[in-house]
């Protein structure tokens, strides 16, 4: 079934409904206790939810693929990942607010130090403050503010990460990044991957030159580096996909930058993972989807730090009654990929999703875990078709077909 | 997810990856025991295996889908197995290493018997000798070189089969097969099944008849039946597709002919299956990828000869340590369908499936059995998603999307 075959069948009413995802949830086993993160941690609210859920495994993309964040949200907002695949530029413009207009191509800056021959010695200039950052910015911009007929923005984002927006017409995304990866090389060229792309790698060379030639008197971040060049597309959003009036309440800038692509309200920036729940029961009222993105599980796992991880797990399911209490028609408790603490990164193994409403049918499961969600209700399933089953459950889809 | 899709993802490493495809693994319980083939067997080893390993059931085309061995290797190597459905004549050529061209219409023969009133009494020709086989074949290549601009090979396969070559331009593969398939029939005419296939069916049309002609004093072969017309067809190999220097270890010759159209190494031509075993040991470094095909399983089901098949299981399960010793990054042992004794055929059976790595997730299967690896942590999938499962364990797929 095509992903977009639910939007024919959308109806509106007055549920609510609530993705509580934790990033980077799934994990593997530990040597020794041969438990997961999850099957570690104490989780009584979750195992007291499991028990009256219809439970499974998902992949978030395609067996064996490893996701990056972008797809791994799109699909979880029902979006097909691969044919929706998403450039790191515009994840960054959309994670600082930055207003794109469909003549800009977006490029993330990753500011870099050089030495004297030209060759990389460190590829995120000694991660830079933000100040810092600002202050380039500002720098490269009072500099350049057109090459051609093209506008060029420069916009920081944190530490050694900037935008940098092209706009203008005719503008392509198909050329080589410039990171060679590797300390010890010089910058690659931004070549054309494609003839169509010539012009504006031709601009980009010359670009790059002129903020060589300005940032020179930098001790640290005198280069930069661009990647993930993509040219802005629209994407339907979840109020004109499946009626839904959708707040996100996200810590970080990309999953903020994702929500907001999909025409998400953007709630307010939390400090911490209980204030993000909080957020929630406040603006219970004013929204029907609510996307809640927890960080800190997976920023443990990528740290290869399973205890830390395991902590992060039972912080939220302390918090879990403050959703509970909100009766909300139809919870969903997942991540949106895995990141075992055992292999420190993102991984393709499948990750335990629980659906709590009053509509579901129970299945045995009678604990939140990897092993434990084998044998759900739910199966196992690719992530993008979740938000039809959140849909259904809240009365949402209506019948296919006389 | 097209399963194409992994091909961009594809990294290569040093990591070795092993298939041990027991062919027709899959069986049906027999009455009385109410075990299958596998579930009774004693296999220690392969138990063994299952309790560090993620399980689940292989569908290799799809629901109620009963595959001939080509689509089912087709799917184990991650090729669409009905895009890239592959025609017998092309099957026949690969197996006895015939130097195919881009022109070729590959054609099987079967060489039968007819009476004097043209019908069939023996549609195998009494199984004649392989000797007999090379002398008619020869005999008919002495009498027919060209028909118009057409070349026409004939080679032996063994006993009654061989193999007929049409090269030259605008051949087509639409023609109807002309064996019957029963005795007390004359042969079908080859007939155009698309109008422009017509030129083709004329040619072989003559050309039956002229072997006809030849083979007029043959007590036995006096007629030939011809199925499987098959244009060649190039396919991206594993090494294009995946990076993997492969090995195929197989005794019959469908399968060294399918690994061979996919760019694999063939092994030596192995007499029993610890020989197989011991070549796969024995080139163990020079390659990255061991394809390592056990037929007897198959033959043993399609011989309806359940207690067989258990020994050709259980023989295998002895033959374990010979592998697991190499300490593969990833072992997968499957089959490529059922062939249920019960049935004496291929079946559409879902098959198990096994699947040990260092960086798997291991489920709660303790035993290696059908009705086991249903509660398997891969759950069930179809066969062409194991080669990207196999790939992603071996760490030789790269994230998707930032």
């Amino acid at each position: 079934m095509n992903p977009e075959f639910i939007d024919s069948l959308v109806i509106k009413n007055n549920t609510k409904i609530i993705f509580l995802i934790m990033d980077g949830l799934g994990g593997l086993p530990m040597e020794g206790t041969n438990q997961t993160e999850l099957e570690s941690a104490k989780t009584p609210n979750l195992d007291a939810l499991a028990r009256t859920s219809v439970c499974g495994l998902l992949d978030p993309v395609g067996y064996g693929i490893t996701p990056g964040s972008g797809p791994a949200h799109f699909a979880l907002f029902g979006y097909d990942p691969i044919k929706n695949n998403i450039g790191r530029g515009i994840l960054e413009a959309a994670g600082i607010d930055f207003p794109m207009t469909d003549r800009d191509l977006l490029i993330r800056i990753n500011f870099a130090t050089i030495d004297a021959n030209g060759t990389i010695i460190d590829r995120r200039a000694g991660r830079i403050d933000n100040a810092t950052n600002q202050r380039i910015c500002r720098k490269l911009q009072q500099n350049i503010q057109k090459l051609s007929d093209i506008e060029i923005i420069f916009e920081p984002v944190r530490e050694h990460r900037a935008l940098l927006v092209l706009r203008g017409d005719g503008l392509r995304e198909e050329i080589l990044e410039t990171d060679p990866q590797k300390t010890g090389l010089p910058p690659l060229s931004p070549n054309a991957l494609v003839p169509e792309a010539k012009e504006t790698a031709a601009l980009l060379q010359k670009l790059i030159h002129r903020a060589g030639e300005i940032l020179s008197d930098e001790e640290k971040a005198n280069m930069m580096l661009l990647r993930g060049y993509s040219r802005y597309h629209r994407y339907p959003s979840v109020m004109e996909r499946f009626g839904l009036n959708a707040l996100a309440i996200a810590g970080y800038p990309m999953y903020r930058g994702i929500a907001r692509l999909l025409g998400m309200v953007i709630g307010p920036q939390p400090s911490s993972i209980r204030e993000e729940f909080l957020a929630l029961r406040d603006r219970y009222s004013q929204h029907d989807f609510f996307f809640l993105h927890v960080k800190p599980t997976d920023s443990r796992g990528e740290d290869g730090d399973f205890d830390a991880k395991v902590a992060v797990i039972e912080e939220v399911d302390r918090l879990i009654p403050l959703i509970t209490d909100l009766k909300p028609d139809v919870l969903v408790v997942t991540g949106d990929h895995s990141t075992p603490a055992a292999l420190a990164s993102h991984s393709w193994h499948p990750l335990p999703v629980l659906l709590s409403s009053a509509t579901c049918r129970p299945d045995r499961v009678d604990r939140f875990g990897e092993r434990d969600c084998i044998a759900g209700g739910l199966g196992r399933l690719p992530t993008v078709y979740l938000m039809g089953l959140a849909l259904a459950h809240a009365r949402r889809l209506e019948k296919f077909g006389a």
